[in-house]
């Protein structure tokens, strides 16, 4: 799996260019899955940095600290004592991943494997998320007279001691601090590794919700914009709980066998969120489990024997598909014509909603991260060690159309490595 | 108030002098007594580094405040909503420090300071505390099963983004992980300020509990110790708060008034921890509120008639002298011959307890950090500047005889100047 920009060099390199750099970026998200690790190699200069993933480790969670994170999250069950010895913890287990992976890439190395011959086993830098258990930004402290902030723990000292390197980490404040809401931070990463010299691309991210960023060819930072297109999962994975206690459509296998109910489907091309002006964002508050439970109850037994559970997560799906093309056609298609779309997040693994989103679209390309050899898997682990090597090169990691901050900075915090230099 | 090493350069400096730094250091302490903030102008390298204190600032904590921060530190009371948002707030408490302390500076420059003409406003880093709420190092994390861990908060991000500029922030959490207590941090810096060419020193700090570092003549760090004395102002300051509704005995003017207490005295010199060896360490635990309120009990009315409250004043103030000479005639004089002991902390300000001290050690000098031209008030915010200096030139902060680290580590974490390289 290997990926590169696909654009020329847009500007000429004022010096030579650097050695590769081999960096690992660390993704612990709200879900609570996993610690996603990707080893990448980095190459070229700034804007033209190229981004080859080497090798992704996935660790799950174990129940015990999955527990204690939702705990922390929690205002009820969160105390200090529990925020401290967490952070410790997590710094531990990303440590851990981090072995894990490079457990996996030694013995693929010592296997032949050609893209690994050239990692040493030293690390150039490391990326971590960390976990956010409190997000408060600008956007929304607002209602509770809060001074903005956000809250990401795992501490990165013991992977700078273990791994002896730098670490970056805490990507979101200086967003928040400058009035952002310290998300989404994938924008910038997105442009670095997707924009094209001779397309017009949309990135489509089908999450919970569904969020796109629109990268015009040749575009500068500046050009970028996003908003959110409304439901990703969101409603089909509460339907799939309740209808069928699963927590997805595999594949979309249930969509499949389906039938669109008709009154359903007009009623939630009603929502008002369609029609709203972008910039715009949605959450569980709109298209969340209360909504999407009324829905169920107002076209199922015992109000209504006409349909069946797969007719209604077939609808949810359709309408999911055509919220997203909606959103292209009454916000992006009359300013850019667009030639493909990249679907990635959970949502480009349902096969029947990548071929929804396709019948929506018949003048576009429907690709997935995988398409162009890149891994949907590994995205933010991924995007996240992009970010450190921003940081570490002092380049602005935000984009301030798609945060709303008030400018461009440079993101993040270094835990240094601790070893000192000998003369002293 | 300048201050210099008074020790020649030890080792040819390899490369010419860098220009001068200027710097802020900021602490914040467990007293809760308010943000001090120092600029100090450093020059010369690595162990060789000067240190001139050009201005010290100190803001006190608004109730409000003091108040979240209680809560924060408090078990039952904390949560994670209230530790994110005053995690942000006291970064800002910090930035406003920052500035008050500036707008001071400009005056007196303004005004004419020789000392500050050279600072053109610009500083060249800052190096911040921040608001220690849960400390769980490896000795106490033992007994609860839990990882060892310390939390400071008050990011760093609003400092860089007013001042635009590096900040070096949570300074002990890389001597937790490798095994130390993340305190005392305070020895590499009196090993930076006070060694001496030709005198033997000790260094006594009188907190809450008292605390020596002995700084052998022309002392490398490797012959650093130090060690807990007993206490310091905590058995005074308890008792002057039940007997006279006073935090403190002002300059020792009741310990004056009051005589000796024969029994009391020849309790406390019974204390077991005078006879323990080193490295050893106390607090409220042994000499706090419970014991001192016990011996209040037994030695005033009605149990009592004989004393008054200044007895009980002069008959502490006296013991604490001792258990300080006390310690080091144990412990320190069958080592090494001291030339002078110089006092910091709150006790350097009372003279009665000077004077008891002084007649205990005939032999030893009695200097306060004023004597020196050092201030005692600014004595932590330089130190945690001088730590960011380390930090920031990869050079070692902790010293492990005085923390049980494993091994002498950069210390701190980097918010780096979040204004990017114009070039991209």
């Amino acid at each position: 799996m290997s990926q590169s920009l696909s654009q020329p060099l847009s500007q000429p390199l004022s010096q030579s260019l650097p050695k590769s750099l081999f960096a690992v970026g660390i993704m612990t998200g709200t879900s609570l899955d996993g610690v996603d690790v990707a080893l990448v190699k980095l190459e070229g200069k700034g804007a033209d940095i190229t981004c080859q993933l080497l090798h992704f480790y996935s660790q799950p969670l174990e129940d015990d600290l999955r527990h204690k994170i939702t705990q922390a999250c929690d205002l009820g069950q969160s105390n200090v004592a529990l925020i401290c010895t967490l952070n410790a913890e997590l710094g531990l287990l990303y440590a851990d991943a981090v072995d894990a992976l490079l457990v996996e890439v030694e013995a693929l190395k010592r296997a032949g494997a050609q893209s690994l011959q050239e990692f040493s086993g030293k690390l150039d830098f490391i990326a971590s998320h960390g976990q956010t258990i409190y997000h408060l930004p600008r956007s929304q402290s607002a209602t509770h007279q809060l001074t903005p902030s956000t809250l990401q723990i795992g501490d990165p000292s013991m992977l700078a001691y273990r791994f002896a390197t730098d670490v970056y980490f805490n990507f979101r404040m200086m967003d928040v601090i400058a009035g952002g809401d310290g998300a989404p931070l994938v924008p910038m990463t997105e442009w670095l590794l997707y924009r094209s010299a001779t397309a017009n691309r949309l990135l489509q991210n089908i999450g919970g919700i569904g969020n796109v960023t629109i990268l015009p060819k040749e575009a500068d930072i500046e050009d970028l914009w996003a908003f959110d297109t409304g439901p990703g999962n969101m409603m089909i994975n509460e339907a799939m709980q309740q209808l069928y206690q699963k927590s997805y459509d595999h594949n979309g296998e249930i969509a499949r066998q389906g039938e669109l109910i008709e009154p359903l489907w007009q009623q939630l091309c009603q929502h008002p969120y369609l029609a709203e002006n972008p910039p715009k964002s949605t959450g569980r508050e709109q298209f969340g489990a209360r909504f999407t439970q009324a829905l169920l109850q107002q076209y199922l037994p015992p109000q209504n024997c006409a349909y069946s559970p797969a007719d209604i997560i077939h609808t949810l799906t359709r309408f999911t598909a055509f919220s997203i093309a909606d959103s292209y056609r009454r916000f992006v298609f009359p300013a850019i014509d667009i030639d493909e779309v990249i679907v990635g997040g959970g949502g480009a693994y349902n096969s029947a909603l990548l071929r929804y989103l396709q019948a929506e679209l018949p003048d576009q390309q429907i690709l997935t991260g995988e398409d162009l050899g890149l891994s949907s898997d590994a995205k933010e682990a991924i995007a996240f060690a992009l970010l450190g090597y921003l940081t570490r090169e002092k380049l602005a990691g935000n984009v301030p159309r798609a945060t709303g901050a008030r400018e461009s900075l440079v993101l993040g915090q270094l835990c240094p490595n601790p070893f000192p230099k000998r003369e002293k």
